[in-house]
């Protein structure tokens, strides 16, 4: 039995979804993988919350109710640097919202916390993207995790097959669709849909976050396959060096002429290399799909990778949650995976 | 830096692609993780064999060449039980033939591994499938692991999936296509040949085993499937408890049949209960699959899984190479994950 303390940082839709669903498998945690984990504290802009270790809210103010979710019962009694001293270690789950060219928050709140030696699991893709290198080594000399699969497809196991289940094997090339919001776009136009209808579609289904130019652009993909590639490659791949083109130029007549030719258009990130000695490159783009093409299945909000190797053939991972939900299941699978193991 | 001592048992087709992959990948082991996986021992049938850590064979008798794909080379010098002394701790591969009944020989070499506080990595499905509660308990008493992705759709990393990337989600049914074999005939009978035929090819092809009876009438699907669910589901399903039917009544007429439903006809192993509180259930026979299930699209002989979870949505896993070559990455990968971690 091993009492884990974790600091949340970020209350949005990913970070109410953890905390819900840790409430939610706190006795299971326990009793399946001996683990007590134990919500200290949650951060946002807004302020700081501080738990007791059932769960329930101890505000300083002790506020009636004391529901997270309604931020005036929050109060401004502690910072990151408090929570990490007074629980000594642990795990800081960051659900910040991102951002791709500085990292920040996350960045900084993730140097604070492996600092200290407190492992981080995150949603974030930003710190990942911007900062890599710095914070695995960081990381590596303060022997802490960092855990990221919240922030490359959450419930699709992406680093843990590329990292674990692919052990031993060479990656020759890593290929996906990454994002939700894309790929319901394309699947609805291909049923016959307008870009623009299908996008209102997928905006009013929550499929769709309110600004998802990032989405429509390719970035998402790009910043996951990127965070994937570095974490799995070991390359040092940075999001302004690659080609990334999104579903600028789709219309209904491309897809129509697609269908015609018997193939799907889908939004692919890829990460390839042409020889062994050249360097790892990635790109985003669409791309036409054979019907017998691994990815030409993966419909609506579903994800889809696929590792290609040297001795074990290609494996490929479809499905997943990608919803809050999937993403705060995927971060507490990360707290779980840095302390328990299978003997 | 680690050194790994190995001991092979069994040098039939996966044992020695095993081997030979062990030398192709020590210097990239080594690098990557920091392991030395030293292979110390062969033991077959006909006799054993002392490597040195190089790889490089020295028999007793320091035969020529030392080829030990040429059993006139092999000396009958240690018994396991030497071995094991002799290096004091590491993993035991187990790639002997499995008796589904009584386990042996698996069942005892596994037993004398564990016993002495080796590591078991294991491609042979008879112990687990005849004593899996018993062998567990010895592998937690002794704190050592049981590591069986060799056994359960090797490269297609099932178990990794379903114990590390779906931890704290909890797992509602698990569906798949676990056997090369029958679905390469099932695909080939799609195409228009009959079972026969389809059968001579699957052999002639080397993708059918020299006596394919398990294969077909389902046992080996259903040993698979009780492997899983008991590894990730904690249950102790007996083999003979359970429903297994194979490719029997399967004709020209039924595969037509379904296709003109727009249906394909597939070799399933399921594990599922009616309510949580009901116990599971593990069934092998053959479905009627729509063409949007994910498993429709699994074609030739590769495999397919799906775990259906409460939380994370439901994960697909297809590919992964199905040759000996990919069963002896998948060994390969289970020593990794017995002794490396990414932080």
């Amino acid at each position: 039995m091993q009492k884990v303390n974790i600091i949340l940082v970020g209350f949005g839709r990913v970070g109410r979804a953890f905390y819900e669903l840790l409430k939610e498998k706190y006795d299971y945690c326990r009793e399946r993988y001996g683990l007590f984990l134990e919500l200290k504290g949650i951060i946002r802009k807004s302020g700081a919350v501080l738990l007791s270790g059932t769960g329930k809210l101890v505000t300083a103010a002790e506020s009636p109710g004391g529901k997270p979710s309604e931020p005036s019962n929050w109060v401004q009694v502690f910072s990151l640097e408090d929570l990490l001293e007074e629980f000594k270690s642990g795990v800081v789950v960051d659900c910040t919202p991102s951002d791709l060219k500085t990292g920040e928050p996350g960045y900084s709140l993730m140097r604070t916390a492996l600092e200290k030696g407190w492992h981080v699991v995150t949603a974030s893709k930003g710190a990942l993207v911007a900062h890599p290198a710095e914070l695995a080594a960081l990381a590596r000399e303060k022997q802490v995790a960092i855990k990221a699969s919240g922030a490359t497809a959450a419930a699709l196991p992406t680093l843990d097959v590329g990292l674990h289940s692919l052990a031993g094997a060479e990656i020759l090339a890593i290929e996906g669709i990454l994002n939700g919001t894309t790929n319901y776009i394309l699947t609805r136009m291909a049923e016959g849909l307008s870009f623009s209808r299908a996008l209102l579609e997928a905006s009013e289904k929550g499929i769709a976050e309110p600004n998802p130019v990032q989405d429509i652009e390719g970035w998402d993909t790009a910043a996951k396959m990127v965070i994937i590639a570095n974490r799995v490659l070991g390359t040092e791949i940075k999001l302004s060096e690659i080609k990334v083109n999104g579903l600028r130029g789709i219309n209904e007549q491309l897809v129509a002429r697609a269908a015609s030719l018997g193939k799907t258009i889908k939004l692919i990130g890829r990460c390839s290399r042409e020889n062994p000695d050249a360097p790892w490159k990635v790109e985003v783009g669409l791309a036409l799909l054979d019907p017998d093409h691994p990815l030409a299945v993966v419909s609506g909000s579903n994800k889809g990778l696929i590792f290609y190797t040297d001795c074990m053939g290609y494996i490929v991972l479809t499905g997943g949650k990608s919803d809050p939900r999937g993403a705060g299941a995927a971060l507490i699978k990360d707290i779980i995976s840095i302390y328990w193991r299978d003997f």
